[in-house]
């Protein structure tokens, strides 16, 4: 017969993108394995230039990039990146988007307004990724904005495990800063020994970006501790108006909890002063405890390369949840 | 020159499935036309056939289908008609599913699961829809899964009105009948006079589907008169346990207000004997008002004439809520 | 260098829809497997709800569905099922459908109406499917609807060699019951000895699904055994007509044989007072010999099985028809 | 408001290879226009060179090919045309196809072959053709390997009212030369009266192309005159032999039909001298009735102009064939 | 008939980003309209928000952005207000890119890189633009990185015009900076009386972005006047360093001609002190003349209003250049 | 666990169209291994039949295709080889195109132009191939036409290294025959000893295809030996007159390089009397030095069969330029 055969293998391949390339080293250290070198640079007039130094020919691709200031440049700089994978033969190319950008824009809100969260997934398709890894979207739909396999990743664990390991679960309260993480809330109250719940009523305006106005408390949280949570905080006002308003109905100690610290200024000046006991996040993006009294910062790297781990040897992603779902 | 010209025109024309064809017909009405005549059938097997009797070619086409059971088949049948229409040389296909079918199948809840919800959006496109027209999305992330315009009506305004048109907006609380629906409880809350708000922590099994656990209230509801809502009702099991622990809670008269009444067994005995003073819906879904006591059913048609002749005239739908986003 | 490898390795997983699992089983059985456990339920308004109970991350996935009554129901599982498998990772989903629904309607027969064949590819196709399976399709044509690979198998050998073991071939006329099947009668005819051929001239409604109107025989069969054929049978008038204008025309003994037993209502009671001799057929779809007098059923599993095989060792599937074509 | 708007109208473009300008010039004469001047040569590698001489912009672009020797080169030139249509702007171009070619490689006749009738589709649709005109396929199913409108022409009427006004419709019988076309010859028989039928049962070579064995007729032409017919013909092999073998069944008259004379050598010879009384075809490829004795060409001008018209128009294409399909 | 119909008619709308809204005002002016009032607002964390404050329903958009720094943000707003029309059932959207972004990054100078000036192509069609309009691309072949029409303006005729009415024709030379650009300075030497030319023989490190070395002048400048061109201008070294060689090569006066005057940081300075005698450019880009002794910038927005509005009545863009190509 | 599993294999197959099949055997040879053995014939009309007689299923398929005359016969016999292979199962398709055709039609010279190179890149894409090798494109922004890895090889180390064997670096200077190729030019003077360069202004009449007029050297040849290059050779007119420009501008010898002598007649002619000492090029197409004074090929067997080695074993391609791009 014409053709010859050989043992077909697979190899693994790392890169990281210029945001924040310490998560992409802690994950490739507990992965074993070390980041492709890549040249990339700015050209004068803010092109950015990639080039990769080894071989992708047949590889299994990861491109992690952190999506923090200046955000529509580390998206153009990832989409580069996926953009040369596939020139460059890659086998497969998994985007790996730690915090994902415009999550908030998931839905018109109004007329004539963009659904940005599936223009994001659009882009990665258009570029060449096959697949997408993230951490706690905004909502779970976003799973669905892309034709593919979406692995979403919990740091809900991440998270309950350090308060449990910390706090007393007696007399707390999970609390949702607004009517649309009490779903979320009550995944958590379950997972902290079936806690009660509560959320602030409060008006987000739809005219002016950022500008919320917190109103009462629905659920009882006079004389408990709470734990405050959200997915993301970006400048703080939402979190910190609840924590006032905690305060006010008579709670006790309150704690903030968030997958993705944004900390857009002023949140920690807001933050630092709002009278929470301690704000933890994670480091889906770049953080610093720098100027913060209060902040502690969790690593989603060992997460990150669990899940790159079971992708590559097609092991199963759901286990790591068991339980949790 | 070469080739001649003439005046451009555009035509309207409307169709319907068998799902539901009182609600075409009576959305015709409201814009003064008819429906296209079609020739529908079932081979003995089961297979659909469909046949236009008029001319499409050019036209601007609407194609009506209520997703009532059996839904699959209502399913087939729209992409059959959409598959005749776009090979029949329709200009513009727009797709209306007033209760959009596996709307709560929007997420991956564990692994290994579909997005039925994303798969009959690119299951519409790929058929030929170039746009959808919709009612009340389980969530408005649904939008995001069509790659095209998605018009996406609400009909709070309808319930809205009537209630206020019926009831003493004093004493008043909307309540979420789970933590998934608070956010839209919100909406309803600052529609009715900035009322105040309360929902039920409840536990939905996700081994068995429509077996629910309800539980407390998180809340003020003593002394109260409740409008309890929800975008769909299904068996009723969720909503008719609600109501149990409203009244358990102290709550006055509760009133249930949902836009697609699917209504599935046992949701009729469920709902009368339940306790709840009137289950206010839509025909977004076939409707009998027979065997109930306390059922009302608003009609959605003229809310859908006006979003086809905006559509037809290239006017905005977007003014149609105007201050109610 | 950066990265590691290691070894490739592929995996088969199979899967079954709820329309036929017994087929499903059987074909399990001969490759020496069995099926992935698989959650399969409707909810209460008729939606399907699909979880696979392993990791499917990387395998290659076969999704067997029987297209069976209710038929589009069926439809929507086995999208629904190679949904998720496409966002549950699998690395190549090929779609098995035994007896391809919908191919009767592969081409317009008039304007204005839809082909509802190329319909059913582009929906498995905007599932996620990579490739088809399927038994002798209506026109072989429907081959050139998927644009991917297509296996077409043929049961012509299974049943063909159960008629050589069971009848003589001198005296013998193959005969197709309409025009359109003259093409297949003639592979029939050189495959049993060369036999000579007949049709019947015979007029179907397009006005009216399912009724027919036959006439006279096209060819000698005074005197002679009939085999008479077609892909399949639906209600049975058509063939049991083509027995009675046989009869009326001499003929002796008639077989008749088909792939595809539909067998709608009243195909069992006409097919049964006809006067064949013998009808055969195969379990594409489910079977149940109860109530017939003269029904034999022949197993495609082998086939199927065989098949399967070839596809994930990357054999030749055209040897399995070698000298048949 | 911003923006402002006027008058939309449409305008009509005809466009023609150079395969077969005289039929262009005919159809355009037909609907009162003229070609639009197009710049179009071979460099001397044999690459076409394109451009045509007026704005395309906005128009509805017809473009007409004959698919004759060099077919290659004309689909080429086809498909070069189509791109310069969509990049100059043109609002929608349909491919008009008299002759389908590759239209005999419709399915896999054996494992590892092409479906090059698809492949065309595929190609036409790449080079941006939004619809496709064509006449008399090879199968009807062909329709459905285009993902757009297709819109599919009956030469049947024309050459039926030819030979009802020269032949009596007395002592008829009509003849398919194979299996394959029983289904074609039936619609003729109902059109010529409920003629009956009869076929030559045949085998064709699948290994060697063109080559061709006659055998036996089935159904009675003893003292009958037959219309033999076929959708096309090449080298007229099966053609003539059918001639052949019918004379020698005793028939008497043969009067030979077919929509596309493709007439490859040696088929002028060989349907020159095989006895028939005439051969009547169209110019759906260019024709010319030099050396021959008894060929009739019709023209296809007539049908092609009305379908444009009403595919320009809006109006229905399939009122063309009222009565006939 | 079922369906009503009504005129059709076109509405023109202009869109512009917040890069340089003073050249789509200039553009709107000189079409004799309005911008469309957009809300566009960067979120805290550098999310960008669009609102469109008019329907845009069934409108013919244009989408001006100009891309200067920060550039990745620009593109990503024009993305964004692209799927924001698409969403909003805009009819066809024009994107507007008077500089292309990327263009330098055309092709692979070595492996593993990206194509970003496809990219950019890819994911303007991904967002949802029919067609693009740009002057002066980097190199032509990025027309054919766009699946659609691509209307490609020229600046030349607006820059030498005005070289004409300045300076004598006599004794000039047109001058490339670098071989690269030879052929475009041979058009511009056949537009300027067939000039003679001349080129820089120049070496561009491939490592490090922006650096260059220049050498020696191929062709014959001494004591005549230069003008030296190219497309853009970023940091402007090529560029004084080609007047320094022509200088030391004998040249007379040297005068700078660009399209897109990037003049990134030390541009400004380089080229005032560079010895040349004019910088000739256009406001593709903002520019200002503040800082600079010797530069001139001409508007680019009689051109693109004209453009518009030839794609806005369907005329002809091609003419626009009659003479010229 | 359900399911099984095994090693992963894969097998490299080579397929040769029949345009050139000396250079594919060639290449096999150089790789060890034979050509995958094909039935291709062409059908009475011109219509290409293919066959491949071996199970490509799973396989890694290479498909060669030089683009000689009759041109776009071949272009459709690689498309349709291409379609087989897609059909048949084949896990990789990479199309092999040492000569792309079109190449010159790379952009639009002047409105309502096709853009011929992208559309053999799209046409190929619609075929099935998922990757192309090609030698010295006309532009290297052809790369980019295609959604792919592209494999751009160079022969001009194989050309440089030749001359370099047989001829002195000293007192040679590298002229380009047009403006066009200037770039490319100063790729060779710099391999070539940092030689001098020179070109020759010219023009090149848009209106007729192949005419040019030459004018006048632009830097110093006299008494120089000239090494005139270009990537391809047509009908030679241009290179012909470029070498009498040079000879009257005092040039010493001239020897002629190129990648693809494509050589249309008169250009054995021409190239033998123009006075050039020798005309060198490769076997991208077939050439024959028959009739030929001063003609050598140079074979390109070797650097195709190393680049598909590379990309069968995941090796870089990259690697194969280190230091010359």
């Amino acid at each position: 017969m014409s053709g010859y055969s050989t043992e077909g293998q697979k190899k693994i391949m790392l890169f990281s993108g210029r945001a924040h390339p310490e998560l992409a080293e802690a994950v490739a250290k507990e992965l074993g394995t070390e980041l492709t070198p890549t040249t990339a640079q700015d050209f004068a007039n803010g092109e950015i230039f990639i080039r990769f130094e080894e071989s992708v020919r047949g590889a299994d691709c990861f491109v992690m990039q952190s999506h923090t200031q200046p955000l529509n440049k580390w998206i153009m700089e990832q989409l580069i990146m996926i953009d040369a994978l596939k020139r460059g033969s890659a086998k497969r190319i998994t985007a790996i988007l730690p915090f994902y950008p415009y999550a908030r824009q998931d839905k018109k809100h109004r007329g004539r307004e963009p659904i940005s969260a599936r223009l994001v997934a659009d882009l990665l398709s258009a570029a060449g990724a096959d697949r997408i890894v993230s951490v706690d979207l905004h909502t779970d739909q976003i799973q669905g904005f892309f034709d593919g396999p979406v692995d979403h990743m919990h740091a809900m664990p991440i998270l309950t495990d350090y308060i449990k390991s910390k706090y007393s679960m007696d007399n707390l309260v999970v609390v949702s800063p607004d009517a649309g993480r009490v779903k979320v809330a009550e995944k958590w109250a379950n997972t902290l020994g079936d806690a009660p719940m509560a959320f602030v009523h409060k008006t987000r305006s739809t005219e002016v970006a950022n500008q919320v106005v917190s109103n009462r408390v629905v659920g009882d949280v006079e004389g408990k501790n709470c734990i405050l949570l959200d997915d993301m905080i970006d400048t703080g006002g939402t979190i910190a108006g609840a924590v006032r308003v905690l305060k006010e109905a008579g709670a006790g100690d309150v704690v903030i909890a968030t997958t993705h610290g944004v900390f857009s200024e002023p949140a920690r000046e807001r933050l630092s002063s709002c009278g929470a006991e301690e704000v933890i996040t994670t480091d889906t993006l770049p953080q610093s405890t720098e100027g913060w009294d209060n902040l502690t910062v969790l690593s989603i790297a060992p997460l990150l390369a669990k899940t790159i781990h079971e992708i590559f040897e097609n092991g199963s992603v759901t286990t790591l949840f068991e339980g949790q779902a």
